[in-house]
């Protein structure tokens, strides 16, 4: 089990800044997520990773084939305080899922 | 409401190594937080600020003022299967709580 983070690194966020989005997303899409899942994915240490895209539109193709997957999901979009305008698509995870179902979806992106 | 994420900036973690425990951090706090303060927090839009610290001693200190004022809290410790030593403390969370509390714990604390 594992939960991929991808964030936007084509926006300019300090590292602070995309931690936080990271954050969102993750609490986010567990929430979206079956109890049993939340379980598994709990005793197998909560792995999580941080990938990169550079644009909104990955971001909404990725949540597009997560749903297709059937695996937990959520975009975030930011409130815009600070650095970034208000509703600007920041980040999305997916999973907590089965390893090969997540990496079907974001298993060709590069680490942050 | 908020909750603050503090992460060591110590030990030469990557921006993604750095996101993952902060993502860590927030969810295991707001899995020991009460129900009441999850709906509050999110009611509030789910704040999040990451701040920095550069040792494993005032991560403790923290998490130990932190159980004074009564808020969830969950420090981090790597699994150690890249970059960093098992076991290494990286990061930890406080709240959600109330601001005004949180504020008590890292309100001194840089942002990242």
């Amino acid at each position: 089990m594992k939960q991929a983070i991808v964030v936007r690194t084509d926006i300019g966020m300090g590292t602070g800044k995309l931690a936080a989005q990271a954050s969102h997303a993750s609490l986010k899409a567990y929430e979206n997520s079956h109890t049993a899942s939340q379980s598994d994915w709990k005793a197998d240490g909560q792995k999580k990773i941080v990938l990169a895209v550079a644009s909104e539109r990955e971001i909404h193709e990725l949540a597009e084939q997560a749903r297709r997957e059937g695996l937990p999901n959520a975009v975030i979009s930011d409130a815009g305080y600070t650095q970034l305008e208000p509703g600007t698509v920041t980040a999305l995870a997916v999973g907590p899922g089965e390893e090969n179902l997540v990496d079907r979806v974001t298993g060709d992106l590069s680490l942050v």
